[in-house]
C-alpha cells in the first residue's frame, strides 16, 4: 500500500476545555487513494486506553480485520462483512461492547449497536439490549427484515427497537440468547465494585446536603474517559458498497441504584451518530462511511457521524475531517456548556477510478482513510483484501505489535512493513 | 395580524407513490412577515382526520394555543410556553399523545416525546414511556436537569430515557404516575379492538404459510395513515427565543402479541426527527423550529425536522420549505423504498426586526410560520402574543370552527376573522 499520512497533532482544544494535555486531536488520511478490492477499518474505542489494555486492543482490532477481510475475500457485501468485524470486537472480553461490557448500577449488561447499509441506506439498531451475546447481529436482523417489506395490516417494520423487547425480538429472529453471568467478566466486575465505591465516595463527601444538589459535582471530576471505548467498523466491499457499524456497552454506572431500571441512550443505536453509511449517488460523489466512539451525549447532540460523512464529500477528505471535527464537534454550539469534548471517528470515502488500472486483478475503487479523535488515545486497525495482515495504531499506548512500535504502525498508514514512520510522527504533512 | 397565505396544492406526489389521491403536500406561509411578541404554532397531527375527529381536535389545538399564549403573557420562555401547548395537546382523549393514545398490541400505552430549546440548544427525550400522564413534562424535566451539570462522580446526565427506567426517574423526579387503564379512553379501546381483529384476519389470510411469510402484506394494506396523530407545537416567546416539542402514542399494534414487551421507536423521541430549534447565531440568520409528525421511521430516516430546520435559512421560507418536503422527504433516497412518504411538518422562522417599529408596545421580532404534509389532513393551529383568540384549520376536514369553515380558516392566514379566504383557496399564491 502507498498511502501517506498526514498528522494534526495537538489540535486547539475545546473552547472551554480545562484540561489540555488530555484534548489532543489527530488525523491520519492516505493522501494517495489506492485502488483496492475492498478495506476495512475499525476502532476499538476513544478514550485512554491503559498499556496494558492496549496490547489487547490491537490484537483484537487485527482479528476483527481478518474477519471482514475473510468475508469480503469471499464475495460478501460490505454489510456483512462489518458485521463480522464487530461481532468479533464484541467477543473480546476487553471491549467494552457485548461480552465485558461496562455493568450499569444495578450490575447489569446494557448494549447497543447499530449498522447502516450505505448501499439500501437501511439501518437497523437495538438500544439497551440485554442477554445477546452480539448486538451487532441483532442490528443487522432488523436492517434485513426491514428490507423484505411491510408486516401484516400494513404495519411498517421496526428498524429500532430497545429494552426487553428487543432481546425477545432477537430470540425469536433465531439470535440466541446469552445468560448475563455469562457475559460479565473478571475486569468488568472489577471495574464495577470499584466504580460503584468511587461513586459512593463522592455522594457522601458533602453530608447534609439534600440528595439533588450531593449528585451535582463539579467537573473536575472528569468523564471516566477511560470508559468510551465503543467499538466500530467501516467497510467497503468489492462492489463498492460501504457499510458502517458501531457497538457499545455504555457508560459504567449508568444510573444511581435508588432507581431501578434504566435505559440510557448512547449514541451507539442512535440514527446519524453512532454510524452512518452513504453509496455515492446524483449529490454525493463519493461513498461514504463512518463510526464514532466517545461520550455519547457529545455524539448524539452533534449528530457527528453523518456531519463526517457530509464533510467527506470535499474535496480535500484530509482538511474536510479536521474541519467538521473542528466546527461539528469541539467548537459546536451544541456543546458550549460541556468542559471538555470528547469523541473520536474512523472513516473511509471511496469513489470508482476513472484512469486505467495497473493491474487487471484490482478493482476500479479509490479508498481513503481517516480517523481523527479528541481523546487521549484511540486503537484503530485497517486492512485491505490484498493485504495480508492488518496494521493497527493505537496513538499513545506506545505498546509493541506485530508489525513493530505505535508510533510506526501510525506512521505506516498502510505502506508495507518497513515504511519510514518519521514522517508520520511531525505534524502536518501535507500530500496533494 | 396581515400574513398572507399561499398554497401549494397538488404537490408532485412521491415517485413511488401507487394512490395519488391520498398523497398530496400543501403549505402555508405568513408571507408578509410580522412584528409580534410571542407565537405559538401547534399541531394534532398529519395524516387522515374523520370529520368527528376533525372538530376535536381544532378546539385542543385552540386550546393549546391558548394556553401557550398565558405563559407568554406571563413572561414564560419559548420552552415553558411549548411545554403547556403540548401538555394541553396530550391530555385530550382525541389526540394520539398522553392521555387516548394508541394501544400496543398487548393493550398497553406507550408513549414518546421529546423538547429542544433552541436557546441552550440542549434537547430532552423519553421513550416508549407508560404510566405518565404527560411525557412531554419528562422529556422538559429531562431538559432541565442535562442543565444543571454532570451527576456524581463526573458522569454526564442523560437527556434520553426510556422504557421502566423513564418512568421510575420521571416519578422520582416529582412528576406523578397515571394509572395505565386511566390513560385508555373508550375511543382508544375500541380502536384496538379493531384493530386487533383486523389484523388477526390479515395475518390468517394465507394458510400453511410460514409465520415469517404470513406477517409479510403487500402494500395494498396501507400505513394506517389515520394513526399518524402526533401532536407537536413551535413557539418563540417575548425575547426571539424558539422551542419545539413533539409528543406521540406511536403507530396502534406496535408488535404481534406473540413477542413480549417490544419498545418501538418512533420519531417522537429521536433527536433531529421529531422536533428541532435552534435560536439565530453566526452561521444561522434565522431562529427556527419545527415540529413533525408522520409515519416515525420515514421522520427519522430523513431526520426531518433538522432539514426542515435548516432549510429554513434560505431566503424565501415558502419555496424552501417545499423545496425540503419535495427532496428530502418525499423523493430522499433514504425512501425510495417507500410506496408512499407519509409527514407533516409545521415550522416557525423569525429575526429580529430591523426597521423601525409602528407601535412601542410590539416586540422587534419577525416571525413566519409555515406548515406542509404529504398526508391528507393536518389539524394546526396557531396564536400571537396580541391575538384574542386563535385560528384553526384542518385542510380537507371541512368542519365548522369558531372561525368560519376550515377553507375560511385556512385562507385567513392570520389575518382578523372576516379576511378573504379565497385566494388561500387557490393554488400557487406567490407573495413577494
Amino acid at each position: 500500500m502507498e498511502s501517506l499520512i498526514s498528522y494534526a497533532e495537538e489540535q486547539p482544544p475545546s473552547s472551554l476545555m480545562t484540561n489540555s494535555s488530555s484534548l489532543k486531536q489527530e488525523s491520519n488520511e492516505s493522501g494517495s487513494p489506492k485502488c483496492v478490492g475492498g478495506f476495512v477499518l475499525v476502532h476499538a474505542g476513544a478514550g485512554y486506553h491503559s498499556e496494558s489494555k492496549a496490547k489487547e486492543y490491537k490484537h483484537v482490532c487485527k482479528r476483527a480485520c481478518q474477519r471482514a477481510v475473510d468475508q469480503l475475500r469471499a464475495g460478501a457485501l460490505a454489510v456483512e462483512a462489518v458485521t463480522a468485524a464487530l461481532v468479533e470486537l464484541e467477543d473480546s472480553p476487553f471491549t467494552n461492547a457485548g461480552l465485558g461490557s461496562n455493568l450499569n448500577l444495578s450490575g447489569e449488561i446494557e448494549c447497543d449497536a447499530s449498522i447502516m447499509d450505505g448501499k439500501s441506506l437501511h439501518f437497523g439498531a437495538v438500544g439497551s439490549i440485554s442477554g445477546i451475546k452480539n448486538p451487532v447481529l441483532v442490528a443487522n436482523c432488523l436492517l434485513n427484515e426491514a428490507q423484505k417489506g411491510k408486516l401484516s395490516a400494513g404495519r411498517i417494520p421496526p428498524c429500532f427497537l430497545v429494552g426487553p423487547g428487543a432481546h425477545d425480538w432477537a430470540v425469536s429472529h433465531g439470535i440466541p440468547p446469552c445468560p448475563s453471568e455469562k457475559m460479565a467478566t473478571r475486569f468488568s466486575l472489577s471495574a464495577y465494585k470499584r466504580n460503584k465505591r468511587k461513586m459512593e465516595l463522592a455522594e457522601g463527601t458533602v453530608p447534609g446536603q439534600n440528595r439533588t444538589k450531593k449528585r451535582r459535582q463539579s467537573s473536575e471530576n472528569g468523564n471516566g474517559s477511560g470508559c468510551l471505548d465503543t467499538v466500530g467498523a467501516v467497510v467497503v466491499d468489492l462492489e463498492g458498497n460501504v457499510a458502517a457499524a458501531v457497538s457499545s456497552g455504555g457508560l459504567a454506572m449508568k444510573h444511581p441504584g435508588r432507581i431501578g431500571q434504566l435505559f440510557f441512550y448512547p449514541q451507539a443505536a442512535h440514527y446519524g451518530c453512532g454510524c452512518w453509511a452513504e453509496n455515492s449517488g446524483n449529490m454525493n460523489p463519493y461513498s461514504t462511511a463512518v463510526s464514532t466512539s466517545g461520550c455519547g451525549e457529545h455524539l448524539i447532540r452533534t449528530m457527528l457521524a453523518r456531519e463526517c460523512a457530509a464533510a467527506m464529500q470535499s474535496e480535500d477528505a484530509h482538511q474536510a475531517l479536521l474541519e467538521a471535527m473542528q466546527n461539528k464537534f469541539i467548537s459546536s454550539p451544541f456543546l458550549t456548556s460541556e468542559d471538555r469534548v470528547l469523541g473520536g471517528v474512523i472513516v473511509l470515502r471511496c469513489c470508482r477510478c476513472v484512469e486505467a488500472q495497473p493491474s487487471p486483478n484490482i478493482q476500479g475503487i479509490l479508498v481513503e482513510f481517516l480517523w481523527s479523535h479528541t481523546t487521549e488515545s484511540m486503537c484503530v486497525g485497517y486492512m485491505s483484501a490484498q493485504d495480508s495482515k492488518a496494521k493497527v495504531t493505537d496513538r499513545d499506548a506506545g505498546g509493541e505489535t506485530g508489525e513493530g512500535t505505535a508510533g510506526e504502525a501510525v506512521g505506516d498508514g498502510g505502506r508495507e512493513p518497513g515504511g519510514d514512520g518519521a514522517e508520520a510522527g511531525g505534524s502536518q504533512v501535507r500530500l496533494k
